[in-house]
């Protein structure tokens, strides 16, 4: 079965936001074996939202659309599908009794405005949204289903587990979507598909390949569409086992996982601890690792240490260090692994030092030259590596490759 | 001039990664003038690829996609352009003195997937892509442009930027497309949208209003598209100028920049600093502020305290209050703000503490309960707020609410 993801609004158009909505959508409709087939994005404009749903409901089993619920007149999704449709709008009470009370509970009166969200396309199926005022909907026209869900992505989650993939596999018999990744490293994609041919050529044919590269990794995906799950994910199993013989080397890991995730996985099973440092990676490293639940048994501290006092009243820095080889030097790096894992008593203590620019690049030692540096009982190693030349990308390359020298020292491997 | 976007790739599709690219685009070329009125993603399916692109060029004058220009087999949509076109591949010498020079650099033998990737359709226009070893693509049709761009951000960003949007400007007398958004705070959508009724009624036909909720405040953006940008900017400001008359408490700031860019600003101007001690936010308050070259000048430091151990070594919070009160209470955040203000002598010292879940709640502190500090010369001020139920959404909400709080702190509101 085949389903269509359009997402409704301007601020997608001009790329004022970027759309998580239809990647979270596309994952949950895989996962419940629907192959999605296509993806759009339209503006808030009558006629561009109809031609797009009606072309989609002709191609597709399933559609879901997302956005142009609210309650202000630029939003116009509900009306355009009643027009679409040939239905009046009509109040649903049990709507408008949840819109009154989420607004009591936050002191606020209920308007003219409110009272509009109450009112739904007559004939649909009324989707409740638990967490906000514009309620889902769901269409059947001609053995083809339309679903409405509101454009707010936590009120959009809630309504795709709670109402429409229930009511989905309720409804149909659906087959498997399997989707598996392995995650390869140290080796760039050109050669890793020339060491892997044979055993690409020799795929089953309902089992798609895909390479994904991506900073110091090169993932391989694995898909099959509607197919058995079960026999499927044992054979894919089978494949990648036979990379292991040829690649054996380069395997960083299974799935989506980031590499943060498997360390946090190493961390958590081995009762290990870590501490992080971080002048140049300013968080990032800290808050990739706090971001997954059950980051506390391990991370015990870190320290974003960007001047030059806070390195020493903080991590305990030298000043003649500082002075002699510069805030971006090992030396500095050394001393903050060291200091952070010393202060806190953690296993691993992990440092960041470098240039994110623009601005403070020399000659010597240009934007995006960073420190690194790992400690643990076995001692201190540090490594120097440019980052590239861009803020943003400087900050997320330098805090994944900390997180892979970690890994490495983890695992005994550098 | 419009244009139409086209994503490729199944991990599009299937949800594996977030498409940015698209959001990107969109903002580069409405900045340059030029409307876009559609956004799709496809899969590596050569019909599709075909379908879209073929079905985009009869309705735009402008078709960019993205994807699909890697060296392995999965990426297809060179060949399923020269067969459209019904060009031969060519090979280009200058791409492939590229490629053989940024491979050599990084010690990787250039092998068969390499020349591949210096194969052209026939009389394409090459698009150097210096930063990496897929070339964009410019094709002309029947006075219809498609341009093909790699889909590694990095590289599309640099070929648009270099490549796609001086060509353009240069061959089109372009008008302009104007975007201004006003941040609201304090009131919610509804009541915004009753309270500004007339004012928007009154709004020209030209500009278009858009209302955007997300945590804590409503954006309004007005957009103009193909028009003359002095004239329609000036005539914006006038509209918003009225705004401030209407609702002149609610104003928070304009475009979009977010919480942090305005406090980043204000902090710069006044030459004041911070210093933030985060435990439930983990690391995030101050990538948020690392991320903004020049945070440098102002943030002193950080320091991530999931422990109570760390909270006392490193904030000197009194191992007496966190018996007594807790970690997650008023007490603990404001001796950790008072501590990292203290430690690191900033003018402002903001710190979190907080249950960011799934496991640690409790009837009394249940998940997303988080305490908030600002510390300063004139005082600290702790405040209490749950901030959700999901790991992800604590956070990030604590963190821009703690944002928020220091904001107001230095507009001396609070």
């Amino acid at each position: 079965m085949n389903a269509a993801i359009i997402t409704i609004g301007d601020e997608i158009l001009i790329g004022q936001i970027v759309d998580t909505n239809a990647a979270h959508i596309a994952r949950q409709l895989n996962e419940a074996g629907i192959t999605v087939s296509e993806r759009l994005s339209v503006g808030d404009d009558a006629r561009q939202i109809e031609e797009s749903i009606l072309r989609a409901m002709e191609r597709c089993s399933v559609v879901i659309t997302t956005g142009g619920l609210g309650p202000t007149k630029d939003d116009i999704t509900k009306t355009t599908l009643a027009r679409m449709f040939g239905c009046r709008m009509v109040n649903d009470p049990d709507v408008e009794m949840h819109i009154r009370g989420l607004l009591e509970r936050r002191n606020i009166p209920f308007n003219e405005l409110n009272r509009s969200q109450a009112l739904v396309p007559e004939g649909c199926t009324v989707l409740f949204n638990a967490h906000g005022t514009a309620p889902g909907m769901w269409f059947e026209r001609d053995g083809h289903i339309l679903i409405n869900l509101p454009g707010v992505p936590f009120e959009m989650k809630h309504l795709m587990e709670d109402e429409v993939l229930p009511r989905l596999k309720n409804r149909f018999e659906l087959r498997s979507v399997v989707h598996r990744t392995m995650i390869t490293a140290g080796i760039p994609e050109s050669m890793l598909a020339e060491r892997i041919a044979s055993w690409e050529e020799a795929l089953p044919p309902y089992l798609k390949l895909a390479y994904l590269p991506a900073p110091n990794i090169v993932r391989l995906r694995l898909s099959a569409y509607e197919v058995d799950g079960e026999s499927v994910a044992a054979e894919i199993e089978r494949r990648f086992a036979m990379l292991e013989e040829i690649i054996p080397d380069n395997i960083a890991g299974f799935e989506n996982a980031t590499l943060q995730e498997h360390v946090h996985r190493m961390l958590t099973e081995r009762g290990q601890t870590l501490a992080v440092a971080e002048s140049c990676t300013g968080g990032r490293i800290a808050s990739l690792f706090t971001a997954m639940a059950g980051a506390s048994a391990y991370l015990l501290a870190g320290a974003v240490t960007y001047s030059n006092e806070a390195k020493i009243s903080m991590l305990g820095v030298s000043p003649d260090t500082l002075r002699r080889c510069g805030a971006v030097s090992e030396q500095t790096a050394r001393e903050m692994a060291e200091g952070v894992r010393r202060i806190t008593g953690a296993d691993y203590g992990v440092a960041t030092t470098g240039i994110a620019g623009p601005a403070g690049g020399s000659e010597e030692k240009p934007v995006g030259t960073v420190w690194f540096a790992v400690a643990s009982a076995e001692g201190t190693t540090a490594v120097m590596r440019n980052s590239g030349t861009d803020r943003g990308q400087i900050i997320e390359r330098a805090s994944a490759y900390a997180i892979e020298l970690l890994r490495d020292r983890i695992l005994n491997r550098k």
